[in-house]
């Protein structure tokens, strides 16, 4: 099944907690189209999930790291690309997890060793990531690496609380990187800004199931489901997409350039 | 050769001329991935051009038609789905010329019939293509339109004259359109903003060598050739992007990110 | 009363037809803070307007002028000049007007003919005023040019017709002309993207009031009122903000940058 | 001398070092146009400016704080509250600092101490600063609270380095925190992105003659002096702004919507 588009490609994919992420559906369709990888997640967040069926699935190893650790980065960058037999193709990035939010602080009474750590492990992240990448040299030219996202990093949703602010500054890291990453080693590097999507981490965020709902009515194609966020991500992992760079991409059904749907003002 | 990414899909593209432009390139690669359609150009363009040649080598038919005209384009809507035995499932629309840039009248000093001519031929016209699909219902569900447009909609480049006006409304009817035809018909609608090409329309432009050398310089991974544009192109024809629609896509090596490189900061 | 920020500067408000009118607010605060100014609109709609009172009221000279003819603003430009005692300081252009949206046309079903008179009127009028303006040599140096538009030209409204389409192209006109009106006569050139207004105009447009009303839940700080404009467009063309140009400002109460208000995700 | 567009008005400034300062120049334009206010920077950095000057010529009180200090903020904002005699109508955060741009780090070699640091003191210092006023309910309605960035949070500019990030993660904040003032106080929220500017911060930035000039032959007014800020700045704390909030503004010349000039193509 599938097109063959990532054969021989080799990659790296954060974050496949269980059956409903973006990275397993991810994972999965890599697989289908003929791409191996490693598969990573924190130590904490693979005793919650499945990510053993996903390797299985998928003929994967896994190599556990906490993305906020440099050591655990450089190690888990050094081990998949012995693994994998050659440097790396693709990288998705899908990581995020905000203290404030979990801990039910307002953002207006945020405690900031919450909001340092959130920014650490969903933001800066993904600059220990490429980094690893870069200093080991690791990544194939014409390589690709992907981080999701969410349009709160332009626009306010009350609920999205500081993940907002992590989320603009990935964004940015996106396009930093990526000047040098392009520049040095000719890999390109860009975000998806994914409609909101019913996963385990997504549900944790407050009024989450109406916000969907809204979204849904809003996005003239409706939302993007983790599937159809899988498909799109494996054609930026592809040759197809070699000169896309350091740009944020929303694939959202049409919601971020939707100013008011006939729904939606049916409503006022 | 190719993925088969499009197998069994049908089209219509508008704007091959030569072995340079885009739309060529996107023809051979369509072919290439599977997919049929219809060649379309303005008669006069279609005398000059060497379009019978890419008709040959892909299996297609070739229906003139004047894009500014109603009735030709309801013509060649109703004669593609004859011909190729069924709705349309991609259109490409790669037209632009000015009018007043090939008098050689700057841009403070329009004569407006030009002005005219030239929003008429570059931006209405993909209204007019996009109307007479929705009217004939022409597209299948989860159909996409493409059109290229070029970044100066967002940024002044002083040579591109009013082109970057036709260009933001080109752009502006891609999100407006792709709202009704994502409600009603599933229909994605999106614009790529691709690098200056060296097409043989791109070098009408007044200094256009020095510009593709500058955006060389600017851009991470360098400009996006012709043929990157038709890869991409078709990565947006396949059903791997269907919730990507009203979106306007940097197809530009990163330069649309780039505030500076490294080469042109050091002229200064 | 006011601040004196206008004091000896002299000017042409273009669309003042009532007191409904941003431009009619805008005309009486620019008299408030010391400027004068000529005011202008289209034979049509001074027959239908109370521009004499506002004329008496600000000591005001009127010049008819339909802002689709070249002819007409020349004129108007060298008989200000000549009014005023000098060169020009500031102008407004608060135009528009779509024939579909008056005559009941969807956007999905345009008569052209239509279109372009609405795109003539409300877009390419814009880049008409600023030509004439500019071969005339009529502008001070570090004068202000604002026309006003609506967030319509980057996110769909489906109301708003093809008037989203007219205001992107007038918003590009903003940015072109701005480059060399900056290069050339260190005059800037802006464009205020204003919340939905209970003008006259305004009013034409279907389901406005429910529109504004959920303009107003969206919107942390509320709409702006044609008086907020008039304040907003004071202080550009004040000297205070001689540094300001080829920019779309969002003057909305946050509209622009919120993804849902608390209000509005309530009702889902 | 001024309009007397402030009088009347209370607020705190942050960040003036030196007359390069535009923190430095807004205070004094501040005090011309009948605003008072408290003077406050961090220790370090008073140790090493001349703020006692500035104080004497405006008649300020100075209060030092660290702003990343939640103590020291807490007091700043109790204490400018009884020296002024009433809650604040306006706030400059003119505050930016990266330690790897100091210790000579690229981008690509970051030392992540030095990173959070960094976003500490740069960003998140600003979510600091408005938690303060907000839990005090310290600000005036119609109050504008305003922080200073640059456009490297858009487009990499390769000698920014994290600050560039830190700057995202400012305007995001910005953009959060405004929903949350403007809806539950009416305070408005902005960040102007200033053309590089000749501080004595901003020649730490390496390279930093070279970009300035070309920035200035890229924007068609020239580049935006220390002095052009502080007038823009008393714009957006004047009662003419009332509905302009969570927008991020530039005051560049025109640089932003420049895709390249005529002197900069020459070059090439």
């Amino acid at each position: 099944m599938g097109y063959n588009l990532l054969k021989g490609k080799r990659g790296i994919i954060f974050g496949a907690l269980d059956e409903n992420s973006i990275a397993w559906k991810t994972a999965q369709t890599v697989h289908d189209e003929g791409g191996t990888f490693v598969l990573t997640n924190a130590p904490i967040a693979m005793r919650m999930g499945q990510i053993d069926e996903l390797a299985k699935k998928t003929g994967s190893e896994i190599i556990p790291a906490d993305a906020t650790s440099v050591e655990d980065l450089d190690n888990l960058v050094a081990k998949s690309v012995e693994i994998l037999g050659g440097k790396i193709d693709f990288v998705l990035h899908s990581i995020g997890m905000s203290v404030n939010v979990r801990k039910g602080r307002a953002y207006t009474d945020e405690k900031y060793d919450f909001t340092q750590k959130g920014w650490d492990v969903s933001a800066l992240s993904f600059h220990k990531v490429m980094q690893s990448l870069y200093k080991a040299d690791a990544m194939n030219e014409w390589g690709s690496i992907v981080a999701l996202t969410y349009m709160a990093a332009q626009r306010t949703f009350p609920d999205y609380n500081d993940m907002a602010d992590n989320k603009a500054y990935l964004e940015s890291v996106a396009r930093s990187f990526g000047y040098f990453f392009g520049k040095e080693k000719k890999v390109r590097v860009n975000t998806i800004s994914q409609s909101p999507t019913a996963t385990t981490a997504g549900q944790g965020v407050k009024g989450f199931d109406g916000f969907i709902s809204y979204a849904e009515k809003m996005s003239p194609l409706g939302n993007a489901s983790a599937q159809d966020c899988a498909d799109y991500t494996v054609t930026l992992f592809s040759d197809l997409t070699r000169k896309v760079t350091m740009q944020n991409l929303f694939h959202d059904g049409g919601f971020s350039n939707t100013g008011v749907s006939q729904e939606v003002i049916e409503k006022f």
